[in-house]
């Protein structure tokens, strides 16, 4: 129990998450197929097609934005830890479920996105997030809890901050699920721009 | 053969494992189909349908709380761990041959969890675990014989400790076989909550 | 935020990048589809049917050289990197969004290769690869500017060989894209002789 | 140039190998199919589905093997050298392509094992380990070549005894392709076979 064996533990850790992020990440390709076209079709025809996939490359682009963040900020949380327990290993592993479930809400998204059952598709998205926020809360409190899982150099400056930033998500997120039922693009743009929020706040971290 | 040589051969086991734990634990979403309706269909539609896939969601959540349990485990024993050898070495290859398997019986028991032929379903999933508790008590055996692959800080009772819980593992899965021709709920039931025991108890070692 | 910390975030990246390349250099044989044949067919109708799927061997192929090259060139950029910052972080984010790309526009060129809409499906594939020259041209940008996060030892000489080398890509599959529509072998042909050609620089640098 | 940053490139090498190697061993359960009954189809017809999908499970188990072998091949070859080329780079990738293929014959071999085009699966599957067997010959060519990539404490008879193993592949393979026009099952046996003799060389190795 002594520090270059924890040190180890979180390694290994992060390791296991890391593939579960890249996987899931790129999985996401899988779920846009490739259109099958009469055997005479010519090129335009086939330009056309790759045109109408408009809805699937939405559907990936969000996601993957959206999985490319959530290991960004994983990454950030796990700079500051040095230890586990089984509380924040269990809290990892919910968040990882969550994580490996992203690709079927998309597929759904893309399947269902120019259709009259849109927005049921948008709210089932956008609530996946909603579930992934409560997660990732989870797992801060989890790493700070009584400060036994943090680096000793870790200020509590830098913990209200990242407090602050985890407060946006769930509210962006419940925001972005009610609005699939007034409209799809709002819901998928609230998505898109608390994932540019992010990236914008860190970059000034 | 010296000291630093073999740390790093354990690495290299563990990234390998690592890896295909990973992969397997996320494939497992693939086996979730995006429901096809009739293109006129509304959001009420494609709710219910979402909803009619609950025998997927079960699978899934088992099976991934049950593969993130035994990559938990597998980190558990290689800290234990600082050397290998050819039979530790293919041993933990069967194990990672079942892992993998894994996806296959989550896929037949979500198909079949809601028709006639779920007991057989069932017993093949719960039974696909009975080998794997035997692989893993192949792979804790091979760790242990001898001590000459644990690390020196490794006590008897450590290893006393695991031994006991491992013995757990065999009968509750040959008990939720069993059950599987008489409620198929009780089977996956019993699945989960060996899972759930194993996570209690791993909290308060 | 000292060096060894620093040095830390770059191995996950690294680490993440590295997952995400192995994985979508993975996924593409799933892209070639075993031929189903008559239950009678015998082994010369398996022969002339596994010989028929010779587009989808080119595009995996060409597809595979080129994700590895990407990968051997990734890697060559972060030899040099020691430090990260959120532009080269997003930078990379960006470029791994391509990568997980990559099997669709392969896909394309295996299912259309011998079909009338071939020169749209050459020119979709080149496409992809003039995006991610300019996505290769922006990290890179962003490891050298100011030099910040490049590892002492990097000379103005290494720097220009480099800048020099990445040059040759943008225009490459800018030719490549367009003789797609005049002849669709020349433009996968100027696609796998630059991945040629960048092998044969790396081999003398 | 120095140690340290040779060792580090190594890793590097390492870790997207085992990335490769872990997907590819993890993608071969998804050729087994699950088996569509009719909806009022009981247990036992489950059971007699799930038993008629042995030839899937014998190809899965013997490219399992082989590519686990491949693996722990793979692994012993980097544990004696510590530097990198181009040379050994672009031979490891030739490698890893041929790794990424693998679950592609073992689909043929599954589809076709009980039809009367088995020879050409079973003869296109052996084939496909004959060049696996030369990638690896040239490999360890490019890893011993003047002995420049090799750490120092690795001998000449280390060197020829790896040489020796190495020499029962490429024969063996090529009889295993031939003896898939006389049995099938000898081709597919004596493929098991080569990957059993390996266990038992390391053994005493």
């Amino acid at each position: 129990m002594n520090g270059p064996v924890e040190e180890k533990e979180t390694g290994r850790i992060e390791a296991f998450s890391d593939g579960v992020f890249a996987i899931a990440i790129t999985l996401l390709i899988l779920e846009i197929r490739v259109p099958h076209l009469p055997a005479e079709s010519g090129p335009s025809a086939l330009g056309a097609a790759l045109a109408g996939l408009w809805p699937s490359y939405v559907a990936f682009l969000t996601s993957f934005l959206t999985i490319f963040i959530m290991w960004a900020n994983h990454h950030a949380i796990f700079r500051l830890v040095c230890r586990s327990d089984a509380r924040f290993l269990y809290t990892n592993g919910l968040l990882l479920l969550l994580v490996t479930f992203v690709p079927f809400p998309t597929a759904i998204l893309a399947e269902y996105l120019e259709r009259p059952a849109a927005p049921a598709a948008a709210a089932f998205y956008a609530g996946t997030f909603v579930v992934i926020s409560v997660a990732y809360w989870l797992l801060w409190q989890a790493a700070i809890d009584g400060r036994r899982l943090l680096r000793s150099h870790v200020t509590e400056e830098m913990i209200a901050d990242f407090t602050k930033s985890y407060r946006l998500g769930l509210p962006g997120y419940l925001i972005a699920t009610g609005a699939a039922f007034v409209n799809v693009f709002a819901s998928i743009g609230i998505c898109a721009a608390l994932a540019g929020l992010w990236i914008a706040v860190s970059r000034h971290g």
